[in-house]
């Protein structure tokens, strides 16, 4: 009976149209080319290296395509168990016709290859995968200086993407490419709130629907004066590369000051346009040194939302849709989504973007955050293909909660529990990031 | 079968006569006067101040009880999906004969309100709330100074609530009340230890069966020495509000010290008065700083019973009922409680009683701590309606956990099962808190 | 139709012949002489202690056996609802025909013990309990100064346990007794290395499969100079108890320098002599100071794995199966396992080998981690009867998994789910621990 249940609710869920609140989707480029592009997204590079699988064989420079597949497929069986795996699987079968029975073979990739290469060659490829999908539109994740031009920001939604600004401006090209970017002469804390501004007249100009940021464990944002701040930026501008390098903890903390300056100040910007900015906490970046491509980032769990209590206090306007790396940290973030009327849970964060996680967690949520601050999904995809069976496992996930929890144990109608599940996965969607 | 077997085990619970370890009660006003005492319950407050409604709307002074329901349920329709909303139909529904199949609504509050009226004024409310809820005894939450008179003491047991005590002798008029209700000049250790005795000679003499605290994430008890307390409290019980209000450090490490020594002093006399010291781990004090009354409380869940240690190794003869209030750190009670004789599993608290926490927390207590030191559940409640709701949702999670893990999946009889959910909800109740 | 695939995917997963890769077990004396070999594992005495027996009845000096199980058995009545209990139930079942539906009481204690002690009595029965079992060989805890003579090295696996050398090397005989087994004048960093080498030439010539060590939350290993070692090494291997037990900072900092030169060699001998190195994290010692013999020690669940990180990047080549204490750092563990190719996830150790964590924490495995990097189970047990009932308790939560996880809700095949089952139970303990 349960069972029944569940599959009905998950194809009246899976019937709704959606926006993905959260990608990496290349808008000019947003569907694979070959089928290089799907294995080589991250999730399978870094688990067959994890697995095994030389570094140097994956990131051969210049590699075919082909080649690029046909190897990864060769190294693939201890993949088998894991849900990105059955991603691939579902993608490649409501895509490509892969057939339902088999697994991905040395025997069997080459046809799937070519089959795939026909598909994405089709003109309306995009067309037939955002139908497919059923997806009105999808998030990117811009730099700061993207001039969001040649797409159709309707269907891709510009979001501006900050962890250079609060975190490398003394760093590479930052620097640079802000003054360049924004036409503005950044040397103190006033022409650089000046720049950040103009950085969000432009985004909300394109359409802009969110702030967002990934930031480490260890972070705890505080307001810093205008003097402090100024002291920090003179080194952290004039350092850059050279002062970068040295191991001086003087400089350190100017870093951290100029990173607290500039994350309060997007914050006021926010406040200023309206916009949500999403948080993403909790990645240590380049843990696994010798990691592929994208494959280098791991945690600290000991982190607390506690950290966040000056900002949330200090910014009553501002919508802060959070993201937690880690599902020991969910319940704080069901307890402070509960408590402040700025904070909402976003989406099921990579590391806890699996079944038990996504479970444990959004039961959590649907049971004691209102059902408005809840945005149930994103699909953190690069490519377009992963939005179906990246949202069909959270679908699936969702209708399981809906039945068990509160079709059979709070004597729901299906009606109820489909209008509950359609608010998380669209209705929020639309009233938090303010789309008409 | 498994939902059958549920219903089974869950009726055969419901009989069961209960005695709520811990509330917020008020003997002489046990009861609601008006819905607006229900709707009020901070879990209402704050949940609809945190999707979106006012504080000052929520707050205004002097506002007729009528109209302040009104308000609320205009603005109830985001909970729907909590559990803390189905409290609230299934007390209307058991209570006010509210429709099984109907929500709360702008269209039917009224006359919800008024039936609750009616009933609320019928001069055996209280008995027949107690009679409905199957309800012997509650536990309240007195403050020191409590006279402890004019109520039946078995009914509602007293209960010596000490966070002013060991937080806050330096702030208000704490220490003021301290001397009075002991008649005693508080001015040094051994007068304070003095008037903490008497206290506890008041409270047992009156019936009380247990003392009872809630303590920050950094609170890690230490014993003190005497000379170092009185070195503390000479500047803590001079000191007060004027000295309380400066951000001087060596001030805050004597409060830290007097904090201690009062701490250290209530566990020696539960050990002098046999009295069961109930811990509740892990609360951060007005972290949402305009939050409603009661809603600004949240946590860093990173805290850990190792603070503990020595507390637990130096009172053997003190049995210290727990509550944590972050999920992550069941694990950690349900070890301590299974190695300390001392230590006990006590209920589901504030930010972890909802079910899904619930159901994680007690099946783990099941497995693994000895059946005699587990309690299973207290309402936590201000008024006595809520114990009903409250303790049926504990039931039915309760159930389901006997039914799953102990009947199906390591073949015990349902009478076996049975017989190890009255002993966590009611047999411990009466053997740890040594209720005739 | 859940609860019949979860039988038969049972019935075939208890089919295979185990390797228990962690185990306590002594091989001249492996199974138990009488009940009280059973009784007296450290589960039952801890529980019943914590239960309210004291330790003065429990441990009793020269005690008979027979009387100390007549003791414990007239206590054991709170231990019913426990996992641990119903290994034993199991295991006195399986072996000793204890009736089905009986409890262990005062009543039948006497007649289970003489059945215990006639079968325990019979020339085979330490390979009838193999062979019930279905085990083929277990992994032993040697000291590092184990001759590692007289047994079958096939059947019992050497393992260099190597806590004594990290953490007590100042302490006791420990520096005497790696002298003696050495041969070797250990006075500096050279030396003690070269003494370590010596133990890795003994133990793998005798078959040693891993290296071991129990490791307290607080560790971060790091890479000590030579210099730095010697200095600290200097103060350590002079001073021994004496200097031990000054509460002198500086001499706690140099155990921890000499600490770090141990474990960082262990590494490269792990290395060098390609020896997987079992990482369990999270325990401190002594806690509990008056429980009973193996008792006393308890967590801090806030550790992280983010402390292994310089560890797990300068070893590539080593395997570092990792236990971890508490169910909160599980989730890193899938992480890190997901990423780092030297990380494989190893068993549900202590705290965490009960049901409902087992059951979160290995869905969360199945699902991310590949299925060549998981090592299932390991018993953990003293006695070669309890890997029976403590195996059985994996097994039965492994079908669980399988059935609901991965054939109903991802259309595996019964097939498919063994597969993978087979390869968590045994196949990945052959591979990674290289037996042939």
């Amino acid at each position: 009976m349960s069972d029944q249940l569940r599959q009905r609710l998950f194809a009246e869920l899976d019937s709704i149209r959606l926006i993905d609140p959260h990608s990496h989707i290349e808008p000019k480029a947003a569907t694979a080319k070959t089928l290089a592009d799907i294995l080589g997204y991250h999730y399978y590079t870094e688990l067959i290296h994890s697995a095994g699988m030389p570094r140097t064989e994956i990131e051969e420079p210049g590699i075919d395509p082909k080649e690029k597949v046909r190897r990864l497929v060769a190294r693939i069986e201890p993949l088998r168990n894991t849900v990105q795996y059955s991603w691939l699987l579902e993608l490649a079968r409501k895509f490509f016709d892969f057939p339902a029975d088999e697994q991905l073979t040395t025997a069997n990739w080459e046809s799937l290859y070519d089959a795939a290469a026909t598909k994405m060659a089709q003109p309306d490829w995009e067309q037939q995968v955002l139908d497919r999908t059923k997806l009105d539109a999808v998030f990117l994740t811009n730099n700061f200086d993207d001039p969001l031009e040649g797409f159709d920001t309707k269907r891709y939604v510009p979001c501006l993407r900050t962890d250079d600004l609060v975190f490398h401006l003394a760093k590479g090209d930052v620097h640079e490419r802000l003054q360049r970017t924004t036409n503005t002469h950044v040397h103190d804390a006033d022409s650089l709130r000046s720049a950040i501004g103009r950085l969000f007249e432009h985004f909300t100009a394109k359409g802009a629907r969110a702030c967002a940021i990934s930031l480490p464990p260890i972070f705890t944002p505080v307001s810093v004066g205008k003097a402090e701040a100024n002291e920090a930026l003179d080194t952290v501008l004039r350092g850059m590369d050279t002062i970068y390098t040295r191991s001086d903890h003087t400089f350190e903390k100017d870093i951290a000051t100029a990173a607290n300056y500039v994350f309060w100040t997007l914050a006021e910007f926010c406040d200023e346009f309206r916009l949500p900015f999403d948080l993403m906490i909790g990645v240590n970046r380049s843990v696994y040194r010798d990691g592929v491509y994208q494959g280098q980032d791991l945690y600290d769990s000991r982190v607390s939302l506690i950290q966040y209590q000056e900002l949330f206090n200090a910014f009553p306007r501002v919508t802060f849709p959070i993201s937690v790396l880690a599902s020991v940290t969910n319940q704080e973030l069901v307890s402070y989504a509960w408590i402040f009327p700025n904070v909402v849970t976003n989406g099921h964060w990579w590391y806890s973007n699996t079944p038990a996680y996504i479970e444990h967690d959004a039961a959590a949520r649907l049971e004691a955050v209102p059902q408005t601050k809840q945005i149930g999904y994103y699909s953190d995809a690069y490519k377009l293909e992963f939005c179906l069976p990246k949202f069909a496992m959270y679908k699936r996930i969702l209708a399981k909660i809906l039945a068990e929890r509160f079709v059979i144990e709070r004597g729901w109608t299906e009606q109820q529990a489909l209008e509950l599940g359609r608010r998380v996965l669209r209705g929020n969607v639309e009233q938090i990031f303010n789309i008409a």
